[in-house]
C-alpha cells in the first residue's frame, strides 16, 4: 500500500465504530458479528472496491471481509469474531479500474452506443494486466477471455454479453490492482467477551441470611440449598456481597446506627478483621473450601457465583498494620477515614491511590481479583469504581483479562453519565444504569434510547436492577406487588441483562427504613434476616416465566433493535426487539400504572416487521399462554394490574390459513 | 507530565473541535477566539484545575489559556489566533490538590463543623509545599499565611477567613501541582485563514461581456470601468470566469450548439490554444499588463480579483503536445475526452491524475496558481474540485498557503455532501453549497442546521449563490423581481459568504433555454452580450443597501448563532443572528412567495436577547428605513413582495422613556 503515492485516490473517513477516536476498544461477544460501517468515496465516478482488515491482537495476518455500499457513500461490512480477546480492524479500498471501465460500458450498451469497439479493447486490455497476475488456471481463463473479445470470429454482442457476465467481473476481482488502495490510518480495536457478557441474568443474596431456621447465622452450605429454588427462576448468575471478615472498630449496628449492639454482624463492606482481608473468609460463612464446593455445585445448575469486590478497609484490616503507607495519615497521626463533606463515615478507610507505592498497591488489589480467579471466580461486581482511578481499572482489567480472558467485571457506579461511560470504555463489561430511577413512559423511552440506539451501544452494555440492597425505589414502596411485576418485566425485557436483589424481590418487601428514604427497614446490609421464601404471595413462578421467555426468545438476548411504539395512553408503554432476520419479534406492553386497569390503542410497524397489512396475524402472551389474532397497525390493549401489569406478546408473522390446509392445494 | 504515572488521575476526552479524529485541521480566521470544548474528569470528587495548550505551529513553546467547568464534566476555554497559519492545541489537567481541600474545607465551615483544626493544618501544609515552588515573593507571602495559620495567635475564625480568601486561592493557582497533569494524547489543529475568508461578498462577471457598446469584445479595460459599479453595489470580490485562449477544435457555438459558427467566441472553460494555456491570456481580453493593471485597479476600490481555474483542456492545449503522458489515450492512438457514459464532451481532455508522471503534474498545475498569486491573485475558484483527486488538493493549498497563507480557495463542487465536506476539511476555504437549489421554510430551514450549528461549521463555510452561469433556478424563473430579491436577501444574511453572476442577476435576467432547463437562453458561457446596467428596474440599489447592512452589522459576518423563529404562515420564513455579547442582533423575516402578499405572526426569543417581556422595543428596519415599537414575543408581519419581499430589523433593545428624560432624575 503506497500511500504516499498521488495516484491513491480513494479517501476513508467516519469509521463506526470508533470509541474516543480510536483510543480505547468497542465490546464485542463471542459468535457476533461485528458491524463496520465508513464512509468511502474518491474523487470523480469511478467504481471502488473496500474490505474490512482483520485480525485477532498477536496474529500477523489480516483477514479480509468485503464490504458493500449502502447510501451517501457509506459503505459497511463486517467480521466475525470467534475468539476472546481483542481484534483488531481497519478498512482499505482503492479505486476499482475492471469495476469503473464495466460500470461505464454497462452504461454504454444500455443508451445504445454503437461505436464501443474500442471501449470493447480496453476492457481487454485490463483482462489481459490481470492475467499477469492471476493463478495459472485463473490466467488461462483471462487469456482465453481476451482473445475471444480482441478476435474477429465473436460477434459485437457475443463479446458484450461475455465481458459483461458475473463470471468475468467474479475472476476480475480477484485481481483488482490494488497498487493505489488506502488504508485507514488506525488500527481499532474490539474487546470479545464471552456470551454472558452480553446476556445474563443476575440474583443477588446475602449468604449470612440463608439459613434455613432463623436465628441461624447461613453459610455457603445454606446457600448451595438455595441453589434449586435460585435455578428455577433462571438466573445464572448468583452474586454475594463481601464475603470477607466484618470490621469490628466503630462497627455499625441495625439500621446503620452508630453504634452496634454486641451481638450486631456489621455490614460485609465494613472488609477486614484479624482474621483477614480481602482474600479471606469471614469465619461464620465456612472455610474456603465451602466456598470453591458452592461454586462447582452452583455450575450444576448453570450458576455462576460472581463476587462483590469493594476497595476499601474497615480500621481493623490486616492492611492497616502491614501497610499504612497506602493511607492517608493525618496531621494529628490518625488514618484519614472516607468523607464527602460534611458527610463522615469513619468505620471506612479509603486506600491511597496517590501514595508514592501505587505500583505495590495496584499489584496487590490485582492479587485479590487472581486469588478469586483460582477459587473459580470468573465475574466480579465492582464496588463504586469511580472512586478508585480509571488507569487503575484500565491496568487491571487488561491484566486480569489477559490471563483469565473470559472475566466478566461489572461496574456499580451510580454517577454522572461521563464517568459511568468512561468506565464502560476502559474495559468494565457491564454497567450499573439509572434504569432503578426511570419510571415514567417519557423517562423510560428517553433513558433508553442513548444505550440501545447511539453510538454508545458499542462500548457500553447495560444492566438494569430494579432493586437493590441500597436502593427500595419510592415506586415498589407505593405501589407493591403490580409495581414488583411491571418493573421485572421492563428491566427483564429492556435490556439483555438485569438482575434483582431477593429474596426481598420476590417477596416484594417495600418498607423503607422512614418516609422519604430509599433505605430497606431492617436491611440486610446491617443484620441477617430469615426469608419465608415459600411463601404463597411470592413472584418466584413469574420471574421464573419471565426468565424463561427471555432464553426461549433471541430478540431478548442483545440490546440491538429495541423499538418504542405509540400508545395513546401515557400510563401505557409499548415497545418490541427483533431479531435482523424478524424470525423473532417480541412485542412488549406494560402498564406503568401499579393502581388502576389501563387501556389504549397500540400502533405497530406492519412494513418493517413484514407483516401484511391486509391478512390478520398472531399474538401469543408468553406469559398469559393466550392467543389473540390481530389485523393491521392498530390494536386494543386492556391491562389490569392486579392480575397482570404486561403483556409479553410473540408476534407470529405467519398464521393458518384455508390455502395451508391439505384438502386446499 | 508522567501520564505513565499511575497517579496521573484525570481523563479527557470528547475534545471538540476535532476534525476526523484528529486527522484534519478544523478552521478559524484571524483575530477570532477558537473556543475549545473538553470532557474533563477524575475519580471521586477531587477539584481539576484544566488549561488549553496552544501555539503557532513552529513555536517551541506552548501558551496556556485557563479552561472553566460548564456542566456534565464539559469544560470549555479558548485562545486568540492573531496570525495566518497552522496553529496546534491541546488540553492538559490535573486534580488539583488544594483546590480540592479548599472546597471540602469550605463544605465543612458551611456545616459548621467544629473539629477542623486538623483540616486547617492540612491546608497549611500545602501552603507550605507552595512555597518551596514559589518565586521569592510569592513564596514569602506562602511563608506568613502558613505560619498565621500553624501559630496559636490567630483566632480560628481569622484564620479559616485567611485561608479561604481569594488570595490565597489566586496564589496557591500559580503553584498548583501538575505532577500528575494528563495531556490529552494528541495535538489539533487549527488552520487560520484571514477575516475574507469567513466575510466575502462577491460578484462574478464574464469580462469579454464588459463592453460599453454592443458587439464589441470587453475588455480588462472595460472590466476597470465597470469597477465603481460593482463597489458601489458593495461587492468586496470580483470574480472572473477563465481568462485562458479558447480552444477552436470543436468549439460549442451559441446555446451548447455542437458545431460553432465562425466568429462564436467559444466557452472559456475549454482552456488552451496555439496562444497559450492556463498561463496565458485570452488575446481578446488584453495583455497580461493589462491584467495586472485591473488587480490593481480593484484594490483601489477595496474589491479583489478572483480567478476560476478549471483544471482540463481543450484540444488545442499546449499540454496536450508538450505533455502527452498526462493523459489517457485510447487503443485507437486518440486522447480520452471527458465522458460521464452515455454524455461525451469531446472538446474538453481531462488530465489523467492516474499517470506515472503524476508528481510532474501537480508541480505544473501548482504553477498555474503561483503564477497568478504573483500576478497579484490571492483568491481562486476552483471548478468541479471533486473530478481530481482529494490528496492533489490537499497537498496543493498546502503548499500555496505555506508560501501565501492569504490565499483563499472556494470549491466549486455540487456533489454528494461527503464529498463537499471533505474538500473543506483538506483545506478549501469556502464551498459552494445546494443552497441554490433549496426554496421553501422548511427546505431552508432543514439545510441550514447542518452548516451554522453542528461540529460542521468548524472545517466548512458555505457560499451561498443565488445564481450562477450554469444555474437559472426555476424559482427566479417563474417569482420575476420579487424572487430575485427574495433570493438575494437569504444569500446574505444567512451566511456571511454569498455571491451572485451579474448583471444577469441584478437586471432580473430569468428567460431559461427551453422549458425544464437551469441553462440561461443566450448564456454568456457560449457567446458575449451586451448588459444595459443602467435599467431603472435593476436591482442595484436594493443589492447595495444589502451589502451595506451586512458591512454594518457584525452578526451578518460570522455564521454563529443562527436562529429560526416560528411564523404561523409556511410562506414566511423568520430567523436572527446575533453576537455573542447581543450588541448587534438582526432579524430577518422574508416572504418566499414572489407572487402573493403574506401575512404572520413571528415569535421571538425575548429571554436569551435579555429583552423586557413587559417593556416594548424597537425593531429597525434597515431595508426600508421603518421603525417598529414591538411588544411581547409575537409580532404581526405582513410582506407584500412587489413592494418588498423581507425586512431585515435590527432590534434596538433599550429604547428611551420617561426615566431617560433628564429632567427625570
Amino acid at each position: 500500500m503506497e500511500q504516499s503515492d498521488g495516484r491513491a485516490r480513494v479517501i476513508i473517513s467516519g469509521v463506526k465504530p470508533e470509541v474516543d477516536s480510536g483510543l480505547l476498544p468497542a465490546k464485542a461477544v463471542v459468535g457476533e458479528k461485528v458491524e463496520v460501517e465508513v464512509d468511502i468515496f474518491a474523487d470523480g465516478h469511478d467504481a471502488i472496491t473496500a474490505i474490512v482488515l482483520y485480525r485477532k491482537e498477536g496474529d500477523p495476518e489480516w483477514s479480509e471481509a468485503p464490504m458493500e455500499f449502502i447510501t451517501n457513500d457509506r459503505w459497511k461490512g463486517s467480521f466475525l469474531v470467534t475468539e476472546l480477546g481483542h481484534y483488531l480492524y481497519t478498512v482499505t479500498a482503492w479505486v476499482d479500474r475492471f469495476k469503473s471501465w464495466r460500470k461505464d460500458f454497462q452504461k454504454r450498451v444500455e443508451a445504445g452506443q454503437e461505436d464501443i469497439n474500442i471501449n470493447l479493447l480496453v476492457g481487454a486490455n485490463l483482462i489481459a494486466e490481470a492475467s499477469g497476475q492471476a493463478s495459472k488456471a485463473d490466467s488461462q481463463t483471462l487469456q482465453e477471455w481476451m482473445k475471444t473479445l480482441k478476435s474477429p470470429p465473436a460477434s459485437q454482442s457475443e463479446k458484450v454479453k461475455l465481458v459483461l457476465s458475473e463470471e468475468v467481473a467474479r475472476v476480475m476481482q480477484k485481481y483488482s490492482d490494488r497498487r493505489f488502495s488506502v488504508t485507514y490510518p488506525r488500527e481499532l480495536a474490539v474487546s470479545v467477551d464471552r456470551t454472558r457478557a452480553q446476556f445474563s441474568t443476575w440474583y443477588e443474596m446475602f449468604p449470612r441470611s440463608c439459613a434455613n431456621e432463623p436465628g441461624r447465622h447461613g453459610t455457603f452450605k445454606d446457600c448451595e440449598a438455595r441453589l434449586p429454588y435460585i435455578a428455577e427462576m433462571g438466573f445464572d448468575i448468583l452474586y454475594l456481597p463481601p464475603i470477607h471478615p466484618i470490621g469490628r472498630t466503630l462497627r455499625k449496628g441495625r439500621n446503620n446506627a452508630t453504634e452496634a449492639a454486641p451481638d450486631d454482624p456489621g455490614t460485609p463492606r465494613a472488609i477486614g478483621a484479624e482474621e483477614g482481608g480481602h482474600k479471606a473468609i469471614h469465619p461464620q460463612l465456612g472455610t474456603l473450601e465451602d466456598f470453591r464446593h458452592l461454586v462447582e455445585k452452583a455450575k450444576e445448575y448453570g450458576i455462576e457465583i460472581a463476587l462483590d469486590i469493594a476497595i476499601q478497609c474497615s480500621p481493623d484490616h490486616p492492611y492497616v498494620k502491614e501497610h499504612p503507607e497506602w493511607f492517608v495519615w493525618r496531621p494529628d497521626g490518625t488514618i484519614q477515614y472516607a468523607e464527602n463533606p460534611p458527610k463522615k463515615y469513619q468505620d471506612i478507610y479509603p486506600l491511597n491511590f496517590e501514595t508514592e507505592h501505587w505500583r505495590e498497591l495496584w499489584e496487590e488489589l490485582k492479587s485479590v481479583f487472581l486469588f478469586w480467579i483460582e477459587q473459580g471466580v470468573r465475574i466480579f461486581r465492582v464496588d463504586n469504581p469511580h472512586t478508585k482511578p480509571f488507569r487503575f481499572w484500565e491496568w487491571l482489567i487488561a491484566e486480569v483479562k489477559r490471563e483469565y480472558p473470559d472475566t466478566i467485571f461489572l461496574a456499580e457506579a451510580f454517577t454522572r453519565p461521563k464517568v459511568m461511560h468512561q468506565l464502560a470504555k476502559l474495559g468494565f463489561s457491564q454497567s450499573y444504569t439509572y434504569f432503578t430511577w426511570r419510571n415514567t413512559k417519557e423517562e423510560l423511552t428517553q433513558y433508553l434510547t442513548e444505550p440501545t440506539q447511539s453510538d454508545v451501544r458499542k462500548f457500553y452494555r447495560p444492566n438494569f436492577w430494579p432493586n437493590t440492597p441500597d436502593i427500595l425505589t419510592e415506586y415498589l414502596q407505593s405501589g407493591g406487588r403490580p409495581a414488583f411485576m411491571a418493573r421485572l418485566v421492563l428491566a427483564a425485557t429492556l435490556t439483555s441483562n438485569y438482575g434483582i436483589y431477593g429474596p426481598a424481590f420476590e417477596l416484594c418487601v417495600n418498607t423503607p427504613r422512614e418516609h422519604g428514604s430509599e433505605e430497606y427497614l431492617d436491611s440486610e446490609k446491617y443484620e441477617i434476616q430469615h426469608w419465608d421464601i415459600n411463601r404463597a404471595d411470592s413472584l418466584k413462578d413469574f420471574i421464573a416465566r419471565v426468565n424463561q421467555i427471555r432464553r426461549e426468545n433471541p430478540s431478548l438476548q442483545s440490546n440491538q433493535n429495541l423499538w418504542f411504539h405509540a400508545v395513546d395512553n401515557e400510563e401505557l408503554i409499548c415497545y418490541s426487539k427483533h431479531t435482523e432476520d424478524l424470525s423473532n419479534i417480541i412485542l412488549v406492553v406494560v402498564n406503568l400504572n401499579p393502581h388502576y386497569t389501563h387501556s389504549g390503542w397500540v400502533h405497530l410497524p406492519l412494513e418493517p416487521w413484514d407483516l401484511d397489512a391486509e391478512r390478520p396475524y398472531q399474538v401469543h402472551d408468553l406469559l398469559s399462554g393466550a392467543r389473540y389474532l390481530w389485523h393491521g397497525a392498530g390494536n386494543y390493549i386492556e391491562l389490569d394490574p392486579k392480575v397482570c401489569p404486561a403483556h409479553i406478546f410473540r408476534v407470529n408473522r405467519r398464521i393458518r390459513r384455508e390455502q395451508d390446509f391439505d384438502y386446499y392445494m
